[in-house]
């Protein structure tokens, strides 16, 4: 918890700062929240659970979303009446039509009242009784615990069947022994249920995904309900099947996305739409291939029929989901930056490539984004994080060519985008490659040579390197690229303005290493040498670093930093405050603390603080997969993030030439 | 208008005894109306009509129903705020927030309200303001007056262009600018609004079908606007081209259900699935390519392109539309005789197979069914017909193999379905034909030679025929069959029980016929010859109405015949009190009214009562391309027609049998 002497007086100030700073942006957006809301405690019995929400959330979702499972069967829209909670503490809510409907009116008196109708307007305890229907709770993202109410439903009935004195259509007849549900019927299950109805005997399983009746199966098929959660990358995607009715994972798998030969980033994809008006059309090819080859893989390994996959949930960035959704993204690329939309309906199966893969009524629910640097990945991220519902101040960096930060005060939430180019992609770099075999990824050196214990044992070499796959040194990824600068700069061979010594000076300072450096090239560049296959070799064909892959890091850095910096001033805070840093992404995951902290990436602070998150934007995908609550969570950030556009403000420049430098030890 | 002392009293008992029956049948089908809702007068000034409608009903829609426009841009939805209407005389309804929202203290008081919103619990009078937009009328159905407010609106705007400090995404933009609408995106929508926005100087037109955005358009399209409307026949599929900005039909093509090869009429291409499970998916693709083929031809002939349909409305039999969407038929097709659903949602238009022949996210919109055989082709006939919203005793027969009867005594409608078999279409008839060229579709009789004026005068034909194509006759289509049928029973030659007459008998009541009875084939069935190409030819080569065909006809018009005389008792009204008879269809358009009475096909009545209505399955479609409301009045009338399911009745056979002769003259 946030230590109340260092922030409460400050955070005061920047509410109030942050909603002035809110109303001189035109907010006819929607993604400008106008104020932001009071927080509220609320106590759950018997578990003794307390949560602090914002005024006006529903006792039922608040519950549901920290892991507490109240009876629902229609997920918190107010049609089953199942959600009954007491409030045994604090201002009762106001008794509506449909609490009239289900208690009696000493039940009212007593506090009972419908949880999902029920609005927190103040401290509450609320008493939850015990589970009739018991849904479980799997852990997901960064220790979230979700309770399992997927937005798919199945339910097995047995009706009677029709005679000349009965003639309700089969459909009516369905509904009438699911009317808790009340779906709106869907083509494909009006196909079906005549069918299925007769050919089993009148009992049959009705499956329903959000409000929409999708199929009517043969016989009791309960058992079997599946989900695939994507997080398309701009480089990987992955695709996780999830079994529904456990909420576990049943199969992942991960490969290269299929747009690669359009280029690395979302830059040089934009810009080849620009250039070929094939390129969309053919991108969005791609993108559909690579996630039919992975839906297919997954449900293979699985056991799982592509029709017992009923949903499907996709996080990426702005530009990939206009990619796979076939939108020009030239609008995203270009100044002033704009989204086509935040929000994107439910789009059938076929429109993102998995019609043959999955059910044929499946739908995609894909996370909405905040900016067009701020997409559906790291509203998925932030979701995962559950930043946006505990009071710690901590804060996200999800580390690209784009660079995604958000940080929460524990009160609100602000996010913003920065430029940091391809220096982590390692496309820029001269050595510079992605993280695969052969690449380095840390760098530890020895300014000076260890007193040898013994003449005869060799001297160990001033340059340890940890290389992936344990072959040959090829090339520096984005970790070892960190690592090697974090290093030059502890050893001092890098001064603070970010230039590499010259060689009198380097032997002064780590002798060691001195004889590493070398010039290579016509202009003579610097560079610092980090392995090399023979000793006869010259510099210009070894593994290096030179002074510009130093500036390419240092110019990532800057911008990255002065994102940071600037929202912590959006919200009145220091870095020091900071409880927590998350790195997201496969590249903040390999990522050290220690030289995140050293080159000034990531606030100064005990590595302990410094987490890595790992592939959030898949688990936000799962998230919603398996709890319709949070799919109404995702969206509900829109209003709750704030987007602080950088390339807007005037002082964006000043600020970065003062984050330039590497930090002094 | 129905005559008072001819009706009020029975009127007002079969109401209560309509009321009871409906109790006791099994209501949870929610076809069954409860109770008969009260009616009361509205009377429109400045234009002074009064209407009468169920009480409860909305007095912008009961306006527009009645062909008196009221401003709207919402079309009813509660969403304009403009549809303002002044109660004048009569209780006034309640004022509703929204109305607090639109109007003075002072105007409340004096009666203003938003028409969509008040609704009429008792007489009043209405005063209609002058319109700011100004609708157009069409004349479509049965004369009956349709406000053109069309599910497609077009809304052209300006927007601003974005900037780094008005970074509301694409859509946002234009959905603040006809926030009126508040149309929920879609995909389609979504893709092009960027494109649309930048190529076109950010002037663009909205469109919006129902409440879904479906496509933004470079400029102003707002006078390009088209739908199509479907008639799905058995035999015949006729699709109009309607322009929605002037509700006029801009081009109607028609031919031959390319379902034909698998049988002429439902119950034998419900066979066909039933016998071959490839049979389903054939005649599916066959109603697609019928109707692809029809709106291909539509749009050439009016220079329409496909991408300028935004909308579909498709009214046909509950087969038909059965086998258009892939649904199994057989239900239908064996007792109880169920549909899949009273209701279809709007479906994609590839679902019907004009995927490519009309806009990408166009939907089409399929007249609900009220059982199994009165689907959506008799629900867009009441709709045509206004018998749901006039005050006359009137009966609707749509005659076919199998025949829908629809009857309204001025407050309440019963309908019903009576198997007519295949006597009309001319399938079971001896020398039976579609009409086609060379069909016989009107027959005279002379029972006796005329005196001759001028002996060497030749002797006219005592049989003269009305052949269609004025070519040799080469069959006997359905009204040619009732014609013949009739005037052997004017003639006599024909008893009132349906037996020709034996020679003997024949001559003495029509000597110049006489000559005309043979008997043909093994058996010696008899025959009356209408047609010999020469008078050499026997019996069995020539055109001929056979005993058997008698019975065929018999059969079929004691069906139709005992499920109106059922309908007139559910409702206590005697045939004489029927105000009109509406015959629909081609072939009740080919009737000849007097012989229709004459073989008690319909009451007995003047034949100037006895209407031809023609293809108002087609003008129900075409109505509901017009008028959104009178989409939702389709759908109200499942709640507003009564089924009564003849086989399920115990008399049926006994009525069926008392209807079985021809009326004494």
């Amino acid at each position: 918890m946030r230590q109340p002497q260092a922030g409460a007086g400050t955070a005061q100030g920047a509410v109030i700062r942050a909603a002035g700073a809110a109303a001189e942006l035109d907010d006819a957006s929607g993604s400008v929240a106008e104020t932001t809301p009071e927080r509220v405690d609320l106590t759950y019995t018997p578990s003794g659970t307390t949560v602090r929400v914002p005024s006006g959330v529903n006792l039922f979702e608040a519950a549901s979303w920290n892991g507490i499972a109240v009876d629902s069967t229609c997920g918190g829209h107010g049609t089953c009446r199942k959600c009954k909670i007491q409030v045994t503490e604090g201002e009762r809510p106001p008794v509506l039509p449909q609490d009239e409907r289900t208690f009696s009116p000493g039940q009212l008196e007593a506090g009972w009242r419908l949880g999902c109708l029920a609005l927190a307007r103040s401290s509450l305890t609320v008493d939850v009784p015990p589970l009739t229907t018991r849904p479980k709770a799997s852990t997901v993202g960064v220790g979230r615990q979700v309770i399992l109410r997927p937005s798919v439903q199945k339910r097995y009935v047995e009706l009677e069947e029709p005679t000349l004195a009965d003639q309700r259509p089969d459909l009516a007849r369905l509904l009438d022994a699911i009317e808790d549900l009340e779906p709106t019927p869907e083509l494909h299950a009006l196909r079906r249920v005549g069918t299925a109805l007769r050919a089993a005997d009148y009992r049959v399983t009705a499956v329903v995904a959000d409000d929409r009746l999708i199929d009517v199966e043969e016989g009791d098929t309960t058992g079997r309900s599946f989900g695939i959660a994507v997080d398309l990358g701009t480089t990987t995607v992955v695709a996780t099947l999830m079994d529904l009715t456990t909420g576990t994972p049943v199969a992942v798998a991960s490969m290269l996305n299929a747009q690669q030969p359009f280029g690395g980033d979302v830059i040089s994809r934009i810009s080849a739409t620009m250039l070929d008006p094939q390129a969309l059309p053919r991108l969005r090819v791609r993108a559909h291939e690579t996630l039919a080859e992975l839906a297919a893989e997954v449900c293979a390994e699985a056991g799982v029929e592509p029709r017992e996959v009923y949903d499907v949930a996709i996080a990426g960035n702005a530009t990939m989901v206009a990619l796979l959704l076939g939108q020009d993204p030239e609008p995203l690329g270009v100044a002033p930056f704009i989204l086509a939309t935040h929000r994107w309906p439910l789009v059938p199966a076929g429109e993102v490539g998995l019609g043959e893969a999955v059910h044929p009524a499946a739908k995609a629910f894909l996370h909405p984004a905040l900016g067009a640097y701020v997409g559906g990945d790291i509203v998925a991220g932030i979701q995962a994080s559950g930043m946006d519902r505990d009071s710690r101040v901590r804060l996200m960096i999800d580390i690209g060519t784009n660079c995604e930060i958000v940080l929460s005060d524990g009160t609100q939430l602000v996010s913003t985008a920065a430029p940091a180019g391809p220096a982590f992609e390692g496309a820029s770099i001269r050595c510079g490659m992605r993280a695969a075999d052969g690449a380095i990824e840390t760098v530890k050196l020895l300014a000076e040579w260890p007193e040898p214990a013994d003449g005869d044992e060799p001297l160990p070499d001033p340059v340890q390197l940890g290389v992936i796959g344990d072959v040959e040194p090829r090339g520096l990824c984005g970790s070892g690229l960190v690592d090697a600068v974090a290093e030059l700069s502890r050893v001092g061979l890098l001064d603070s303005s970010g230039r590499l010594l010259d060689a009198e000076a380097a032997r002064a300072v780590a002798p060691a290493l001195a004889d590493r450096l070398a010039s290579v090239g016509d202009a003579g560049e610097r560079v610092f040498v980090l392995h090399r296959e023979s000793p006869d070799l010259p510099a210009a064909e070894s593994v290096y670093l030179s002074q510009r892959d130093v500036r390419e890091l240092q110019f990532a850095k800057a911008a990255i930093s002065t994102g940071w910096t600037l929202l912590l001033e959006e919200v009145g805070l220091e870095p020091r405050e900071v409880q927590q840093v998350l790195l997201a992404g496969s590249f903040g995951s390999y990522l050290s603390p220690a030289a995140a902290v050293r080159i000034g990436l990531v606030p100064k602070l005990p590595t302990l603080r410094i987490v890595a998150a790992g592939n959030i934007a898949g688990e936000g995908a799962k998230m919603v997969l398996l709890s319709a609550t949070e799919r109404t969570g995702a969206d509900a950030l829109l209003e709750g993030v704030r987007y602080v556009e950088l390339s807007d403000r005037s002082d964006f420049n000043d600020r970065f030439v003062d984050q330039l430098a590497f930090p002094s030890t």
